[in-house]
């Protein structure tokens, strides 16, 4: 480290020792991955009490929740009825509905009211399915610190014929905040039962920012780390917002593709083929339409490579490609025999993807993301898939 | 395309056309990737008149095999006694042993003598294992055109605790010849059977070489491309013979790595990071210690990321890891029950590239080569693998 990097970073250190107050942290979501971001932040809050209130409130969407008679903790006296969600997970400290089994830490506080949940924080943390953003972030306004940050958790843009835009743009500019990302190789079950992986933090504020009250630890990539970095999910912190939200989204096309040579029987190398190929285009199309973003973050971090890998392994756009290929059926089928009404997102990423790029008479620039879509639209043959994604 | 490019390629095609001679193209070896990669050779001679003599003879070590009676074109009369290889692939098109049930194109010669099969030769393409490279150098010696060049598809790199040598650069150096590199995500037996996989080529000669007689067309890289891109194998070709020669070695350490994740069951996240931290530490190796090494060819082209992919997917290496954490024995106990004689090069790679780097004290900069090499001797337990990765 060269010596003007270890004075800034005592100069952070000296800062924080001298910040008077902590930052408080919402996580806002209680999915799956809101709840194992919920419990990772939690560790981290009560790990770092020069930096952190320990206290983080998950806001809770509240439902009654009838808790099965074979959770070892059911108590016939109290839980003979359905129950308030935020109420089971605050007694039990478990979210017994969407990540059973896994003890959340005592400091993580479920939360049914949004403006309660949000009131004093300093840092928020975005995990919610990405149809809500712009309801919760029409309730929140008002709500919040003026110099709150926050970070998105969510996977994938918004995508139209016109326009490209990040979900942590969209939560930025309806809430006159900043907002980064976390993204990565980040499958919540296996995060929460703090089986090892790692997550891309992108983080990289203006300078025009409402600033923090002096009273604060300044919000930068070490807070950054602090309050993610685990023993078991390693943080990269990097500035590339858009490379990061990009490699969550586009790796799904690219799944799609891989799915269909799994149902062909092509082997490893043919996967790995398209794979490689689904990379190149990703990151093409991140620095053709997004100015700040980096080649390295597609092809070094856990946000474009590692989650690709993931992606293309399991994960339900391979399966469902790879059943639709096998059965010889249309996707969609598959979809809504194995997803039980869930959607799959390569499909419309796929689809939006096309759109934007015909609109600009780009197809050919992206020969796989465009096989992925004419092979799902029935006008291509996956046969076909070597040829059309062949170079001179 | 810039205009000096396309200038450039017509000179090209020009020179071509008034070549008065044509490439004679030799493989040397003939095992299921030699024969794979003769067969794809074989198709390209006779697709591009105007480079390359037709017939390819392939380079076979001389033995007597019995064809089973259950091979669809036994005959009595010829079959019901041992008989030579090369006749046999002569007769019936096709190896038989090494390869069997792929039918290798007409003009694949079979050639027991190496004098005779690398007569008149100007490219030679070597796929034979690596410890008869030198033995073979020898045999060669003399024997060849002093203008002819080669390309090795041999895997690996020999690394000492004194130095790091190439393949393509001890046959080189043996021979007194240019020698380039094929390294990808090569599963043999997919090539062979034309499921689609991609390969790097590597070729980069320099200046002061025996220069080709005029009459022959210049082996650049649109000779190597014609030489090996197929329809079902795409083929890009790039300067950096290093990168390409070392992905295919330094890949089995992490794939090791990938295996003992997987044995213990950690999930798609943790090895997706494993792959990730490996594919740096790969990368970084070859820069350190080899100038001319180009990040790009690991992070984007077949012959690291994708080759690091199939690997870790499957291979031995992955096997055999998986295997010893699961049964909770050595790997050498499951290399001996499982592989059937054959070595595994991840084991024998992590030791060497440990004892290299111990020796000049940087074993510290590569955590995850060195976790691999602890493990294997039993000096670290699998479970500290983030511990021992994570970084400041």
């Amino acid at each position: 480290m060269s010596s003007s990097s270890v004075a800034k970073q005592r100069l952070g250190q000296l800062t924080r020792i001298m910040a008077s107050r902590k930052h408080r942290v919402t996580v806002i979501g209680s999915g799956n991955w809101g709840s194992a971001i919920s419990k990772i932040v939690a560790e981290n809050t009560a790990a770092h009490p020069q930096l952190f209130e320990p206290e983080v409130h998950m806001w809770v969407f509240e439902e009654q929740y009838q808790l099965p008679s074979t959770h070892p903790r059911f108590d016939v006296s109290k839980h003979s009825t359905p129950q308030e969600l935020t109420t089971l997970i605050n007694t039990l400290n478990e979210n017994v509905k969407y990540l059973p089994s896994i003890a959340l830490p005592t400091n993580v506080i479920a939360t049914p009211s949004l403006p309660d949940a949000v009131r004093d924080a300093t840092i928020l943390v975005f995990n919610v399915p990405h149809q809500f953003i712009h309801s919760i972030c029409s309730q929140l306004n008002g709500q919040i610190l003026p110099y709150a940050r926050a970070v998105s958790c969510i996977k994938g843009v918004d995508v139209s014929a016109d326009s490209i835009s990040l979900f942590s743009e969209t939560i930025g500019r309806k809430l006159g905040i900043y907002c980064g990302a976390l993204s990565g190789a980040n499958i919540a079950n296996e995060v929460a039962a703090e089986k090892f992986s790692e997550t891309t933090v992108a983080y990289d504020p203006p300078g025009d920012l409402t600033p923090l009250p002096e009273e604060l630890p300044p919000v930068d990539h070490g807070v950054m780390k602090a309050l993610f970095h685990r023993p078991y999910f390693h943080v990269r912190v990097v500035n590339d917002v858009a490379g990061v939200s990009l490699g969550g989204a586009l790796k799904n096309i690219v799944a799609i593709a891989s799915g269909f040579v799994d149902g062909l029987g092509w082997g490893d190398n043919a996967k790995a083929a398209v794979m490689r190929v689904g990379l190149m285009e990703m990151r093409k199309f991140g620095q053709q339409f997004f100015s700040s973003c980096r080649s390295e973050t597609f092809t070094e971090e856990s946000c474009g490579v590692a989650d690709l890998i993931t992606s293309c392994n399991g994960g339900r756009n391979h399966r469902c490609a790879m059943l639709s290929v096998k059965e010889g059926k249309k996707i969609e089928e598959i979809e809504e025999r194995v997803l039980n009404g869930q959607k799959l997102q390569g499909t419309s990423t796929a689809r939006e993807v096309n759109m934007f790029l015909k609109q600009r008479g780009l197809e050919k620039e992206y020969p796989l993301f465009t096989a992925v879509y004419l092979i799902l639209r029935g006008e291509a043959k996956v046969e076909d898939l070597p040829k059309m994604i062949e170079r001179e």
